[in-house]
C-alpha cells in the first residue's frame, strides 16, 4: 500500500480577514503554529507518505505561494487551477494522473486547511482507511463525531460495518447542511458523522466511480495528458477547468455511488471555521487568551490576539477578537467572529478599499 | 494693551499613547481637528495676537518638531527647555525676556494641549483679563465652571468681586485636587472655578512677585542675558534650568500672592485627558462613534476609533477605545481610557519594547 496525497488548497476562505486576503487565504497562514496550515497538513503525513509522492490542487494565482510553502513537494506537482470548479474536477484529474501508480496506490484526498491532532492517531486512522480502500475497492471517506448541532456541515449517516467487527461502516447516506433541530437529532442519536472532506481510493475506483455518476466530467478525462510535465499540458488542463462542471465530489460521486465506506477518525478535528474557533481548542493562557505575534494583554479574558505586526495592547477588555497586520485592525466579539465576511462584503462595495481585501 | 502669548508646551502626557509618543506627546497631536494641538493654541489667538508675538516653551529635544508644527512662530522664540523644571521657571524666564515689552505689555500664559471653543469667546474673556491685568497690576487667572466632582484638578475659591459689577473676583485660595466629596461639595456649591493653567500678566508684576514668593528663581534671573537670540543664551538658559528648583507657577507665587483674581470662562474647556474626553464633547455620528482616520464601524456604537495609518474594521463592538498607529493597536473599554498609562508603565518595564513608548 502505497498512498499519494493529494492536497485541495483553492480555498479562498474570507472568515479570517484581515490576516487572509485574495492573494493569501486560510491554507496560507499560519493558524495554529508558526507554519502555514498547508505546510502543517504535508507535515502531518510524516513517515506515512513522502512529500515528493504528494500532489496540491490550488488556484492558479496561489501556486508560486503554495510552492514556497511547501518546498518538498516538487513544484510540478503544485498544480495551478485556472478556475475554480470544487473538488470533484480536481480530484477527477488527480485520479486521471495517478491511475497508472500501480495495483497497491492510493489517492488520499486531503483538505489543507484543517487542524488535525494529534498526528500519530491520523497516520493511523489514514493507514487502515487505505488499507480498507484496496481490500474493499471502496472510496473511504474519514468520519469525525459531531461534538455539537453544526448546521453548516455535511454528515454521513452511517450503516452496517463493512466487515464483521470492523469499525468502518457503509454509509447509508450523506445528508448536508441540515436544520437545527435535525442537526440536534443527528448528534444525539449517535448514527451520524461529520463529513470532513476525506477520501481515500485506489485510482481506478475513483476512474470507474466518475465514469458511472460523472461521465460529464469522465468524458473530458482523455483528452489531458498523462502528466504536468508533458507538453502541452497546461493548455489542456486549462481547456479541461473550462469545460468540466463546477461540482462536489459528495453530489457528483460520494451521494451516488454504493462504494463508499466511512471510517471513524480517532483523532480531534476541526475545521477552523473562524477566528473563534482557534481559541476553542484550549491553548490559552491561564485567563483564556489566545496570542499570536507581539502582545500585551492587561486584565483581559478571552482574547484572541493575533498580530502579524506591531504591537496589540488590550487593556480590561474580555472576550474579544483582535487582529493585526500590516494596514488592517480588526475589533469584534469571539461569539461574531464568524461574521466577519460582512465586514469584508462591505468592503468590496468600496473600490477605493480594494486593497484592504 | 498687547498681548505676548506665553504657549507651554513640554508636557510629556502618556494618556494618548499610542498615538502620543515620548517624541510625539499631545501637543503635537491632531486630535480635535486636523492641525496639532499646539498650533490650534497659536490659530486661536487670530486678531487678538499675532503668532509672531507668541513665545514656546517646549522640551529641548520637541523644540524642532514644535517649530515645525507652527511655522509662524518665530523660531527664536521657540525655545528649548534642557529639563523639565515645572512651569515657574518656564513662566519666569518669559517675564524677563518681555520685561521690556512696554507699559501695555501682558504676557498670556497658556496650555498648549486644551480644548477650547468656540474660539471667539476664548479671544473676549481673554481681552477682558488682559485689561484687568493692567487695571489692576494683577495676575489674572481664567477659572472654568467646573462641570463635574473632578478630584484631578486644582480648583480656585472666588472672593469679592474686582470691582462693583465686575465679573472678575479677587482669588479666596488655591484648593489643589480635593477629595471626592470636597469636590462635590466645590461644585454645588457654586463659589468654585477650576484652574486651568491660563494666567495674564504684565512681566514687571510677575517679575515682582516672583522676587516676593520666588526668590531663588528671581535671584538666577538677573544672569540671563536679555533674548534667546543673544550670544551665550544658549548656554545661560541651560545653566538657569539646572539651578532653577522644579515647582509649579501655582505653588510658587498663585497661591501666595495677593494680587491674584479670577475671570470666570465663558468658553466651554476641557483639557481631554484621555481619550474617552475625546468623545464626551459630542462630535460623534448618530451611533455616538467617534472616527478619525480610515474606519469601518458595523453594527457598533459609542466607540472612539484613531487611525493614523491603515483601516480599523469593527463588528458588533459598544464603547470601545481603538487607536491603531503604524506599530501598535491600543482597545481597551472607554470607561477605563484614563488608565492607558497603566500600559506604558508596563512597557517600561521591558527593554526590548521600548520603540512602543
Amino acid at each position: 500500500m502505497r498512498i499519494h496525497p493529494v492536497i485541495l488548497a483553492g480555498g479562498r476562505g474570507e472568515r479570517f480577514w484581515p490576516l487572509s486576503r485574495h492573494a493569501r487565504p486560510k491554507q496560507l497562514l499560519p493558524l495554529v503554529s508558526e507554519k502555514t496550515m498547508v505546510a502543517e497538513t504535508v507535515d502531518r503525513l510524516h513517515g506515512l507518505a513522502d512529500p515528493g509522492r504528494a500532489w496540491i490542487l490550488t488556484a492558479m494565482d496561489l501556486r508560486d505561494a503554495v510552492r514556497a510553502a511547501v518546498p518538498g513537494v516538487p513544484a510540478a506537482q503544485v498544480v495551478g487551477e485556472p478556475t475554480a470548479k470544487n473538488t470533484a474536477p480536481a480530484i477527477a484529474l488527480a485520479a486521471w494522473w495517478l491511475r497508472g501508480a500501480g495495483p497497491d496506490a492510493v489517492v488520499a484526498v486531503l483538505p489543507s486547511d484543517h487542524r488535525i491532532e494529534p498526528a500519530e492517531r491520523f497516520r493511523s486512522d489514514l493507514k487502515a482507511a487505505a488499507d480498507l480502500a484496496l481490500a474493499h475497492r471502496a472510496i473511504v471517506t474519514i468520519g469525525l463525531k459531531p461534538t455539537r448541532p453544526e448546521t453548516g456541515y455535511g454528515y454521513i449517516e452511517t450503516g452496517e460495518p463493512a466487515a464483521p467487527g470492523s469499525p468502518a461502516r457503509r454509509v447509508a447516506a450523506f445528508r448536508e447542511k441540515p436544520d437545527a433541530s435535525t442537526a440536534e437529532r443527528y448528534v444525539s442519536g449517535g448514527r451520524h458523522l461529520w463529513n470532513g472532506g476525506m477520501f481515500l481510493f485506489s485510482p481506478d475506483v475513483m476512474l470507474e466511480e466518475l465514469r458511472a455518476h460523472a461521465p460529464e466530467i469522465a468524458a473530458l478525462l482523455p483528452r489531458l495528458p498523462d502528466g504536468p510535465s508533458e507538453e502541452g499540458s497546461a493548455a489542456a488542463v486549462a481547456r479541461f477547468y473550462e469545460e468540466a462542471p463546477s461540482i462536489s465530489i459528495d453530489y457528483a460521486v460520494m451521494e451516488r455511488t454504493s462504494r463508499a465506506l466511512v471510517l471513524p477518525a480517532t483523532f480531534a478535528w476541526d475545521d477552523l471555521g473562524s477566528w473563534a474557533a482557534l481559541a476553542e481548542a484550549g491553548d490559552g493562557d491561564p485567563s483564556g487568551n489566545l496570542a499570536r505575534g507581539e502582545t500585551l494583554l492587561e486584565d483581559s479574558s478571552g482574547v484572541i490576539a493575533f498580530s502579524d505586526q506591531g504591537l496589540i495592547a488590550t487593556l480590561g477588555v474580555k472576550d474579544l477578537v483582535i487582529v493585526r497586520t500590516g494596514d488592517v485592525t480588526l475589533v469584534c466579539p469571539r461569539d461574531r467572529a464568524q461574521e466577519v465576511r460582512t465586514l469584508v462584503q462591505r468592503l468590496k462595495r468600496d473600490p477605493r478599499r480594494a486593497p484592504y481585501l
